[in-house]
């Protein structure tokens, strides 16, 4: 066991403190990291709120980790010292269910080990990446490609991943007309990786104020989404919406832009129902799904992917004793796109 | 033009009664029809009463027609005088959108004219199946297979097309694990169809007393969905559910029951909403989706297969002067399982 110094919260509602935290000793299978970068994920607010379901504190969140491999156990053989490596939303998986077979251990049926919040297989609450250092398996160790910026690459592992995931999933590409619902850490990833797969990308986003970011990062087109003459002008021609709000929405208004066997996706974490009148879907034989980030093999190659198309993350580097005003500004959607934590300041 | 006689609305609450309506002289490519049967569908009810809009009276209803072509336009090449023949929900399309040059005119993005109630080309209001005769063109005329019962076909007009085209599209066949969600008048013809296809078939009905039709139909299980426990050994298995029921129903206790990437298949009309918790979705990257129908070249090829599959819906024969008490007994669910008109009888 080693102590290791990190960020950390007591409670739902007090700011985070620093904190130390216990890793386990490296097993032959583990990986120890030490943390160079660590990403702040809007689901690290719901989760310590509480409004996910109840947690056990003191709790450090954090699941977008980039850092530096420092030490490997005696039977590892896909990481060595000194690589840089990514460690993203889940920690191991049970490798045994049929998802898990298929490479989707997002979906493992027994329930995956979450890099925070889970409970690990010595029993103990798994702690996240706001933290000087990380022991992984080494099966759910991600390699940082060379092209990759370490800095920059800590949102990719959820952001990222949530997004390249189901536009892969649902065919984003050269000929389809895919939209983003929002533009925030999620939305801006899914932007720029719509925009690399060769869609025809439209940003539906609230107001005017991320048009220019938006056309910057490649989308076709931008739709205010409160303009009327501009959403009427969208009806019945997308094939995918990719949404990543959280707030609740009319879900309605966006269905109607679907075309014929068109799919909006929700991967935000909207409080509120949907809420779908039946004669909206059938008509264009359209579908409501949701998608959940993605399988490590999945996550290696975005990772490629992005190191081949020069694809990061828009992002704000933070110190530690910045983190609480970061959280406040992720509510108040006041970031472009992300927060990356310095974990050297923890 | 001429004059047949028909069983017809003449608002939305009284009894249906004897009526004659005009029909339009065969044009170049016009089949008239000399009716036979015409099957009895909830949606028949829905629309003289008004549950799916305003509605002009008088109006005569139906669109599962069976009958023989009593006369041809002088350009007709697909049908024959004497030949057996049907009509669907849609009787025309546009046949220049996207949708119709696919084949799926059931989505023509500029509306089709359905069979009844829609306005025709020459601006008068479609007359449905009801009826002595119809005139219809002669794409929009099925041939109703050598191998299928005249008396017993007309259901699969819409009843049959309705859970065909979806158990298709989704994929129902060898390996895949279909649950026909409901088991009237749709139902009984999906788990027909869905039996046939190959998948492996859930009947999904309240109480036991469909069990044994269930059974006798081909499903492999059937699940009383009041039984908690049954329920629950369900959950994460079925591939696709295609629901039928019309009445509002909590949806969220069939997508459990949806394995990673499955879909329910929404072919009813429930008054309510549809509530989805987004994360009963993402969790297994599910699906709810809507579909309607079929298009001609579909219909035909459903036809094709019930005839050689030797499938056809379970019927009760009525008389014009039975048609009110059996949309009686249809919104009472005591029907096994579709009413078919005698035409001769009008």
């Amino acid at each position: 066991m080693r102590t290791v110094n990190a960020y950390g919260s007591i409670n739902a509602t007090d700011p985070l403190v620093p904190m130390t935290i216990e890793r386990r000793d490296v097993g032959p299978h583990d990986v120890l990291i030490d943390i160079d970068y660590a990403g702040i994920c809007h689901s690290d607010i719901h989760t310590i709120r509480g409004e996910w379901g109840e947690i056990a504190y003191p709790q450090v969140v954090g699941h977008e980790i980039v850092g530096r491999v420092a030490e490997v156990g005696s039977e590892v053989t896909k990481h060595r010292v000194g690589d840089t490596v990514g460690v993203g939303c889940q920690s191991n998986s049970c490798r045994t269910c049929e998802q898990c077979q298929l490479g989707h251990d997002q979906y493992c049926l027994n329930g995956n080990t979450q890099t925070y919040g889970s409970v690990d297989a010595d029993g103990t609450i798994t702690q996240g990446g706001y933290s000087e250092a990380i022991v992984t398996n080494e099966d759910y160790v991600l390699g940082i490609p060379a092209g990759l910026d370490p800095a920059k690459a800590a949102p990719l592992l959820c952001a990222g991943i949530t997004t390249y995931s189901p536009l892969k999933h649902w065919g984003a590409g050269p000929g389809k007309h895919v939209a983003i619902l929002g533009m925030g850490g999620l939305g801006h990833m899914g932007v720029k990786l719509a925009v690399a797969l060769g869609a025809d990308v439209t940003v539906l986003s609230r107001g005017t104020k991320k048009r220019d970011d938006a056309l910057a990062f490649g989308a076709q087109r931008y739709v205010d989404t409160t303009d009327a003459a501009a959403m009427a002008e969208l009806r019945d021609s997308l094939d995918v919406i990719v949404s990543t709000i959280s707030a609740g929405f009319d879900v309605t208004d966006y269905l109607k832009l679907l075309r014929v066997d068109g799919t909006f996706v929700n991967v935000g974490a909207p409080s509120e129902p949907f809420t779908i009148p039946p004669f909206l879907l059938g008509g264009r034989r359209r579908a409501l799904a949701g998608s959940t980030t993605g399988g490590i093999a999945e996550i290696q190659e975005m990772l490629e992917f992005c190191a081949e198309h020069g694809i990061h993350p828009e992002t704000e580097l933070v110190a530690a004793e910045g983190i609480n005003e970061a959280w406040e500004r992720v509510l108040s959607s006041d970031v472009r796109y992300r927060f990356v934590i310095d974990a050297h300041t923890l």
